[in-house]
């Protein structure tokens, strides 16, 4: 699948030279009219100013302690340039890693602290690299769509290019002009052109990948005042010839025929107007480094670009959108392919929230972001960000219920985010109907993960891989990242006949999206995100109704959630979820197996262990599980034939990749239309300390479908101390529209799609 | 089993009215002599003191506050006394359980404040106690040996008297003679009849049972100076007629024929000269709270019995014995029967910390446990221990490297604790070789526990309960405590032919105790500890080395074990290692299997899915797993024989009672004399916030067993960079004896029993 026209790389790579000789005669020219150094991150006037203040201002003066004391460590160690060999988590890899990393800091330390030997430090490196560059093979590692030559492939040869670029310019006047000659011939232009015109399926692509790529061009075509180079980095390669067919190692497509390309192709399209990046969280948080380390040297560059305005300030947004993105502990939602553990504590939001505020208008909730993560940039950006906390300027960063719209124009669904204030922490819900986000997205339309505060109460699995760790398929995605993460049994909503959405095929899942129904937080006690989808599979529409409600006679808010479904066809549905910790208890009989078979073939089924199965007799299946010091309940309202199967992942993993977590799941069979509702329920507290347990049961006393006909349905959640109704209406969602229903001969009048109301007997 | 002579017991109770009806002259006499109250735990003379130092003594002052907006709320929401119904967890057991630990704070409070609305709510809730009690049946619940009548057992009951005994201490004055003559007739005195004369099973055993029994009737005695009751509580009822075939709910014997009972019997026999109290640490913790407000009492009320100094002071020591049993974070080891997250916050030891500094010399070490307590007593100790953290007075708690004894009088095996500072945190290793530790006792002979800081990094199962979660079988031990938890397969430890050690019967596994053979940490680099065991399979000896060594070339320290097993017979042996994480990569192959199925059928394997199998034929079997963001690996001597068997606790546990961690086992059949040998390394880190993996491989490049005979063994560890072997003498642990071996046609010299060199080659 990968693109080998000769021909057409040839003259590529011709015009690229040519392109590139002219742009050099250009810069020559503008530079000694005027391009100072360092002008991308640091700039002369923003240095000056950091001179100004150190001693001054805790946190930055902090952080400049820190880099400095990891340099100098570095610098005694000496430089190691070796020869690429590893993937990563590898030596050298990490060793590569590492260098870039650091050359990038000792640039800084240069300029901030005007000690040469760190100038000396990153000229040396420099030049070890130069050294080994022009001769230096493609990686012998072969798995990637498109290897590179520091790197096993191109994504991170473009990493190493993005922040050297930054250490070039810091020491570019440490630097004889001869010796800027020999780095840029036999070192950047050759390693621009390797990573763009020899590697076009990389460089010419709306991806994370391409964003890096274009980036590392355009850092270091600013750095050499390549006017010509930076336009590649904005609009891509002219010229690419790629396949429109053709995949990259995920299984997504390359390029679309006809699609524009380049760095601000890459802002344009994946990005929605509410900022949230299609591929999710965890490769937004990866690609904010590029796009905005990018945009601020452009910003000092070429202001006339206004890039923090291009489409409506959206790169400014997008770092509010993934400061949202998170648990009360800063963990991003692992939705899609994500790491679990990555946070905005990571570098790459450092970077963002120092940036966000500088160039945002001096947000005062970003500071407490930035006070947490307790370091800051080494630039204007930085600076600013620790003077404002020095000054005491910072306000709580409040996470509020939000609905981000996913699609370059915001109409391709998106993903909810309700939040409530629990007795002990906060309820997160999240609820996504988004579209397939590209190569990294999952098979889960409508599904949802929930948590109370940093805990996840039923998880999304996030990706099969460990990013980094060699022994683990190099770091790389393992096989189960396909034949279970994507797969839709492992997400928290319906499958049916045993298949994933859209049959698990990637490029029908890419044609479509979920679509809203309805998101309305305006009564904090009874916040809702309902959406449907009627593609995944043909015939069947799925409505999914979720609703975070704050009602007496419960601890905390609770979660209502409500599937309808239709469809033309008899099907089987499951609904699992996916709880962590110990079950306490069921108000249902069920038998344990003697030997443990996978609950299927394949689909994601092969994965996962039938640790038991029973069924209910009370319209309601009831599950308590104690996790974290703390009680949780699922109740669901269930039919006599209803399957009650409890599940634990790892069946069929040969490799011990897969976590051995447990679910529980609802199978209806051979069944048309009908209904999930289930209400998930926190309560009490275990402290094996004090060994007292407090509210330990559920406070539903019964859960049922008081109504339902093709317009509304009508949930009953009966407690102890009270009985109320949460009304719907299925089909306007229209938040004026009257609506009136029947139940038990009384009638129930509501404005608005929902109410939630008590029933007075 | 539960003694039932009603003619003795008719007799007994006869004697006991006598007697009390006498004491109670007595004591009437006594008390318009002298006895002033408060006088147990407050005294008169310790209430003027804190009344003096009210607000100068923060972390008294904290405390006080704390406790009275405790108690203010408990009196604001009313005093409900229901009757009595359920089992621990279940709201009657709560709700009384709460009253006993209010009312004793209130009594507090009363005396401390002055405040007449606290003695009232104090005297209130006595009265509705003395109003149900006189007609109060046994509890309603049968499952105890020893049913009570506020709660299902008797334990309870004197848990309620024991805290009440100090609210009617500090409220004595404040009633009426008419009023306490009331109370003492109708709750009181039937309450203590009921715990010890009616319930001889009981109240007169060794058993942390009897000594809450012993003290409650002990703590009223001194309240009522009532010096014949007092004797009973000492030394325990003169009659009994105890079975001596009898036993308990746990299956532990009621009493030896011709044992020693009472108080004071009770400090004697279970607590080695140590302090290491038998049935382990959580069990400690537990009794800690009467062994030492008892104490405390006597030593106000009755000092010429000089309490704290019985038994060499015994009861000062078993506090710092008890604090060495803990993890870096304060968790005690969960040995035996021991529910895990137990820790020294526990209000047991915030008194036994207070006490124990107070009565045992004013150590400094112990106010920085009171300081990370952040509660004192409301007493004279409490005071103490707020006003040294005050002054600054406290100086770390340093957690060393010990062996603790166990049995009466020190002989009968032990458990040994290795602590050695890691690069990230402390190893600490937990060798347990000693006697079973009554009906709490597990059929672990030489196992161990690894940690790492607070992780643990090869566990101890602990126990199979949730204490006081109801909807676990009422809170209560469940059945998989005696079919996984206490069975030897539960633990790191060697089992033989798939059946537990003293075949799982707890009379023959009480006959006997390991024997230490060496306890060595003279040398911080490498801390050794050995023991033997002879009796848990007849015919086989295992002798067990364990030793944490400092090396270079490693990271960490890491944790040799050398297990050597002589037998008359060939036999199966399995050695299990309990890991927590996930797998990140094996040296050797192995096979899933498609269907998993139970280890085996009994003595605990029924309890094991067998996850996968696999063979080395390089020597040694290395796996390598991955928890709480680091890496660990154990390597083993295998031969190709050997089976290395991978498996998930969980197996035929019909109500979920069991935790699915993982296991690792090695297992070699039809074996006579062998030997297990493993070496367990911490190493490296992943941060997934920094995607970064260090040190994510074994140091250990081979390791052989390269010399064994009857007297000698030598182990050898190559790593990279170095060689090293460890020379270990199995039959005379004397530090001066000479010893020589040759390997290689080299000749070994060492003195004393173990030796770690390097090989130069």
């Amino acid at each position: 699948m990968i693109l080998k026209n000769k021909i057409h790389l040839v003259l590529a790579t011709l015009l690229f030279v040519m392109v590139s000789c002219k742009a050099q005669n250009i810069s020559k020219t503008k530079k000694s009219a005027k391009l100072e150094h360092p002008s991308l991150i640091l700039t002369k006037s923003g240095v000056e100013k950091i001179k100004a203040n150190l001693g001054s201002v805790p946190l930055f003066d902090r952080t400049l302690a820190t880099v400095q004391a990891e340099v100098d460590a570095e610098i005694l160690n000496g430089i190691e340039v070796p020869i690429p060999k590893d993937f990563s988590g590898g030596y050298t890899h990490e060793r590569h890693k590492k260098n870039f990393l650091i050359i990038q800091k000792a640039g800084v330390l240069y300029q901030i602290l005007d000690d040469e030997k760190y100038a000396k430090y990153v000229k040396d490196m420099l030049f070890q690299y130069a050294k080994i560059y022009p001769t230096l093979p493609v990686h012998p590692q072969t798995r990637s769509y498109a290897r590179g030559k520091l790197f096993w492939q191109c994504l991170n040869d473009s990493n190493w290019l993005v922040y050297t670029s930054q250490a070039y310019d810091c020491v570019y006047n440490y630097l004889t002009e001869k010796e800027r000659n020999y780095l840029e011939k036999d070192l950047f232009r050759p390693f621009a052109k390797f990573i763009s015109v020899d590697n076009p399926q990389f460089y010419n692509r709306v991806h994370n990948h391409s964003t890096w790529g274009n980036v590392a061009v355009g850092m270091i075509a600013l750095v050499m005042d390549d006017s010509k180079l930076l336009e590649t980095a904005l609009h891509g390669l002219k010229k690419d010839n790629i396949d429109p067919n053709a995949k990259d190692n995920d299984g997504g497509f390359i390029k679309k025929k006809g699609q524009k390309v380049g760095f601000l192709a890459n802002l344009e399209e994946p990005f929605s107007p509410d900022g949230y990046y299609t591929e999710g969280p965890y490769y937004q948080r990866y690609a904010m480094y590029p796009f905005l380390v990018f945009a601020e040297a452009l910003q000092n560059v070429k202001p006339e670009l206004k890039i923090f305005e291009y489409k409506n300030g959206v790169l400014l947004k997008s770092i509010n959108t993934l400061l949202n993105l998170t648990d009360t502990e800063g963990n991003f939602f692992p939705l899609n392919d994500g790491q679990k553990g990555m946070s905005y504590f990571s570098r790459e939001l450092v970077s963002a929230v120092d940036i966000g505020y500088y160039y945002g208008g001096n947000q005062t909730d970003l500071l407490s972001i930035a006070k947490d993560q307790g370091e800051v940039l080494l630039d204007d950006t930085g600076l600013a960000v620790a003077i404002g906390i020095r000054d005491g300027l910072e306000t709580p960063f409040v996470k509020k219920s939000i609905n981000l719209t996913d699609g370059k124009n915001g109409d391709e669904g998106g993903v909810a985010i309700l939040r409530a204030p629990g007795s002990k922490e906060d309820l997160t819900l999240v609820m996504k109907y988004s579209a397939h986000g590209l190569s990294h997205g999952h098979f889960d339309k409508l599904s949802f993960s929930y948590y109370e505060g940093g805990h996840e109460v039923l998880q999304d699995y996030g990706m099969s891989r460990y990013v980094n760790i060699q022994q683990k398929g190099g770091g790389n995605y393992l096989k189960e990242n396909t034949t279970w993460a994507k797969q839709t049994i492992a997400h928290n909503t319906v499958i049916q006949n045993e298949t994933s959405h859209f049959k698990g095929d990637f490029e029908t899942g890419s044609s479509y999206h979920s679509e809203k129904y309805l998101f309305d937080v305006s009564n904090p006690k009874v916040q809702v995100i309902s959406a449907t989808e009627s593609n995944a599979y043909p015939g069947t529409t799925l409505h999914r109704t979720q609703a975070i409600i704050k009602q007496d006679g419960f601890e905390n808010p609770y979660l209502l959630d409500i599937v309808k479904i239709n469809s033309e066809t008899e099907n089987q549905y499951d609904l699992p979820f996916y709880y962590f910790g110990q079950i306490m208890s069921t108000n249902f009989k069920y038998n344990v197996p003697e030997v443990l078979k996978p609950l299927g073939s394949k689909n994601g089924y092969q994965h996962l262990w039938n640790t038991g199965e029973g069924k209910s007799d009370s319209g309601n299946a009831k599950l308590s599980w104690f996790n974290k010091e703390r009680f949780y309940t699922v109740t669901s309202v269930v039919s006599n034939e209803d399957e009650l199967i409890f599940t634990r992942i790892g069946a069929k993993d040969p490799d011990f990749n897969l976590r051995n977590d447990p679910g529980f799941m609802i199978r209806k069979k051979n069944t048309k239309d009908t209904y999930f509702v289930n209400l998930v329920e926190s309560h009490g507290h275990y402290d094996p300390v004090v060994e007292i347990a407090t509210n330990a049961f559920s406070s539903v006393k019964n859960l049922k479908i008081a109504y339902s006909d093709e317009a509304y349905v009508a949930i009953q959640i009966e407690t102890n101390s009270n009985d109320n109704l949460f009304l719907f209406s299925l089909k306007d969602s229209s938040n004026t529209s009257k609506h009136q229903i029947k139940i038990d001969n009384k009638t129930y009048e509501w404005i608005g799609a929902y109410k939630l109301t008590e029933i007075n007997k």
